[in-house]
């Protein structure tokens, strides 16, 4: 037999339920009341408080969002204190009265489920990031557009704030999965090291996409040069053949006596024209072997 | 009963008191007395000293500056030393007279309180550091002026100068927390987690500070970059369609005869129009497939 | 006397030996049974749970890829479980039956050959991913395809894909050497000792491919920009060149009495033709003084 | 009653002091009289010997130098090798006739002194090289001259010069002040955390340096880029204005017949200069709207 | 008394000596047999296998080289196994007829006699490529050729080989020096703690080239930059001074009737020519003003 009490964005009256009914510590129950808390662990006498964090993704805002779920777990009871966002928590709601068994293994199994559920809805957040990652390495070798730099920019920091919370949130589970606190039994550190894998992996792909980004800004800066590049070619080889032929045209404007090329007044044009194709093929040559054609 | 001194950057005769009447340490006297110290706590035989730092934006040099307060705990006494520019200090000093609650847990929960007033005053700097940051990005992206690099150094340094200051800040309250000193109790040790928890937290915030940084200054040379690319697209197509223009316009300048195209005088001006009008939609063909248009 | 089973892909009724007849603890037989797997080494009442990678290298997609080998290694089993693509596995299995020796000194020193045959066929595999490297490295000095930044980013991907196997491949057989766990003898605890040794290189040389990669793309970077330098030096002296050229042409051209020079009409062209001989001259010189030619 | 030994440049003779009269070990021995030297604690038989570091700033060559300090710490002797340039051991020499008590604590406190000394001199150093890089810092963002990239680097190599003296000093003093040797009594150790707390500053300030200067040419290099984007903005400009005009008048100035405009011969010029005056004002407009004047 | 076996790229037969006579583990023999092995160490029941690298520079191919020697040192023998390029052997080999005290100190101190000589042999080395980093710094400031980045890419893999090999090998002679092994006494501890600061110097110094390196390709970088704004500036300049000549030429060559300047028609070039000299001294005033000249 155990209880388990979970409060939903806690009312002024609820909230005594914590500190009169319980007697939590004063500082767990300000915690749990407080909006942002990063992934801990902290053993108080008779009960472990913790705070875990549940992720979302924001259709609206195109980005990451997360969630903290509170926790009090002792030996005959669970308490839990969110803020009704948590699928994890929904779902065990609903599927609790139809499975009976779900409930059946003591309040740890139960924090184990929870803990369990939360972190598997990481995974598609993950991958959607991956896919993210994915495009914008696409769109960078493809046909980056200027907004580019800061598509990356946002991905970066939205990596850096889910390792900013799975790494803290891995080292919890970990040291549950290790038995640092005695409430632990063999069979759930068995569990929570299962979990504990799972954060782990998820922290390695945080690493994995953060150096990606990097990657791929460096490639961008590298396109962007490689394209500066093609564009100056494009100016110097233009310049480099219109501006002789240019200065021929001009030589032949001046109102001085040029000299006077074999053949007729007709035949000037084309010993000219000969002139200007010879100067163009030369150049062409020039680049070719250059290999800027 | 207990003792709580506050000496307000002491002169040389109440500097004695620390010396002559708590026979503290002639070191830990030397260190509360000179001017840069960074936080850090030391045992010394009967009492714990300790240095942290409090935050003040200065908005003249509109800059982070801070200032240290010296913490001598003794089991009977508190002895604290500033220069009167902490905000908790002056706070804590008017609600004592009208709260007597405040004093009355004894010199730990005194210091603790103390403390804990000092880093919430963190809290508003760091916010304001971090709009800083966001001006900065959405500076870059949208309209930079010279002047956006230094700015990002500044920020830079500032944040630099933040970690140097939160971190052994954080080590300090982390020993308090895990009762590292006898003079601990359990309940104050729960309370000193709390604030340890609160200097994690701006500690980390400047570790992600120093990242978007870094990331500010990445994304703005890349849009310098960009800008010459574009600066150079429009000097290349400029120059690839008159360069020609020029040399047919230049071709017929000469005073050579050259071939009559078919029609009167008149029509000779139309024919060179078409050539010209051709070759200009020749080469925005060429620049639309190239997608530099 | 000890068993050797090796599941194939196990079918549902294979999986129940797991589960049923050995009696292994259900998530192991879940870890077992799931597509990704990190390397990892775990304690469970009555046998090990290990899984390792081997690495097999897909010609057709010209990247890497890893398979999962699952180890439940006890006193007097072992029992693997893999996909069939292993040809550690395949080869073991093809040589059992002609040597009996192979299998004679116990389950440990069968899964150290198993672990020592999957460590042997990295190194393949590492030749291969160094001759890429140098040849990308060949490249971006000699001829650079717009496609070598792609190249490069790929093969990091790989080598941190490659880093991101054999680390904690490492850190289990160094657990396994250095005997944190009891089943293993002195005698195997060199044996595995040697395995780790080989495994300490990869992953040393997984390392120095990053760093070379990382000097590729700053090479490739400084090539860029070299080669932008030698273009716009091209167009720089072809445009300081022939513009004062053009200018004299044009000046001559003017519709206005221009200083009539010594010599009769004949002799103007020649002045001319000598002052732009001397400006093209002139400006020869000046680029070489400044070692642009 | 103790002795203190102070030897400096040591002849072959003075050495044997060391060998024959105090019998230290060999090793210490060739360590004392050798060159280059890291600062190191080790504890042989009887004694302590210590290599510590002072710090010279060389006007001439206007970079650090440091010399090396050798101690040989007994319990009833304090033996101090060196090459005479310390300006610590020569202002000790000065004081020590005038000032009894100076020597009168023992050998650990002499010792003490020394070093303490020692390192109340790098600060002036440190001081020194904080100008030198805010001076870099300006003159990146007012007035660089080519030369700037060379002073970053030298500055930067005297940085990393700084960190590979201080570190290995601090961690000497820090095990002093850490007691990890019996010969250091409480109150001694009391001390040396005070110079170890120095020496921390010290280091701490070596890292905020390096930041400062990749900094710095962080910054250098964005200005660099900004520059040439300023220099191409005013080609581009020049060029986009120029280029239609050229083709303007190479136009009219085609030996064809042309449209006429209405108005006479007169006329004619200034609807050339009006459509030239029009060109010039979108130019104008355009380059407005992009922001570039 | 005891037994010194130095065996040189043995033979097949030879081998039998180190598995049949001394009866070493398999796993150590195989050790020495194979090629590449990183430097360790191994503690077998009775005796140490040790595995160091001697470096040489080979001049053919301008790059570093090590070569590995093994010992097995047990309490009354040292085995040595190598491929006869260490020089520090052969000069062993030659001394020990004619130095019988080289010898007399048993297996240890010749162990250690022949580590000091291989560490004192990285010296040179050391600082010829310190020498060949100097000569790239130097030639990236004053006179860079195309081949410079690839000379500093070598640069740096020779010092991420050296640090691969120093490191393991510093961190071998450190357990030497901490008395790690129960076979080393504490004479000899001293000396292999002079050996080991040897090593940690040649590592940090080859951390130290690594950053230089880092810094000298920054610097070329920055340089290649420098450099074309240099470039581009010159091209501005004259474009900047000559379009607007040019556009005046052009103007006066059009056949259109131009406003008549004051005085007669040889005034009229004059007239022009002013104006050129007024725009040539004004765009040279504008570029002073902004420091391009």
């Amino acid at each position: 037999m155990y209880l388990w009490v979970d409060l939903v964005t806690p009312s002024i009256p609820e909230r005594l339920i914590l500190s009169d009914t319980f007697h939590f510590h004063p500082l767990a129950v300000d915690d749990a009341m407080s909006e942002i808390q990063y992934p801990k662990i902290e053993a108080y006498d008779g009960f472990l408080y913790v705070i875990l964090h549940g992720i979302d993704f924001e259709e609206s805002r195109n980005c990451f969002a997360t969630h903290d779920v509170d926790f009090f777990l002792g030996t005959t009871y669970l308490v839990t204190v969110h803020d009704g966002t948590s699928r994890s928590m929904a779902e065990l709601r609903d599927h609790c009265p139809r499975n009976t068994k779900l409930l059946g293994e003591g309040p740890v199994a139960l924090f184990h489920r929870i803990v369990d559920s939360m972190v598997d809805h990481y995974r598609p957040e993950i991958d959607q990031l991956e896919e993210r990652i994915d495009r914008l390495e696409a769109e960078v070798f493809a046909d980056p557009t200027p907004n580019v730099v800061r598509e990356i920019l946002k991905a970066k920091r939205d990596v850096a704030g889910l390792r900013r919370i799975v790494q803290p949130q891995r080292d919890v589970v970990g040291r549950l999965a290790r038995r640092d606190f005695v409430d632990i039994s063999t069979e759930m550190s068995f569990r929570f090291r299962d979990v504990y894998d799972h954060l782990v992996r998820i922290a390695d792909d945080s690493l994995i996409f953060q150096d990606r980004i990097t990657g791929i800004l460096d490639a961008h800066l590298s396109n962007v040069s490689n394209r500066l590049n093609e564009v100056m070619k494009v100016l110097t080889i233009v310049s480099v053949i219109f501006l002789p032929l240019m200065l021929l045209t001009g030589a032949y404007g001046m109102n001085v006596t040029l000299p006077h090329m074999p053949g007729g007044d007709a035949a000037q044009f084309w010993w000219i024209a000969g002139l200007a194709a010879a100067i163009v093929v030369g150049m062409l040559l020039y680049f070719r072997r250059r290999r800027w054609l």
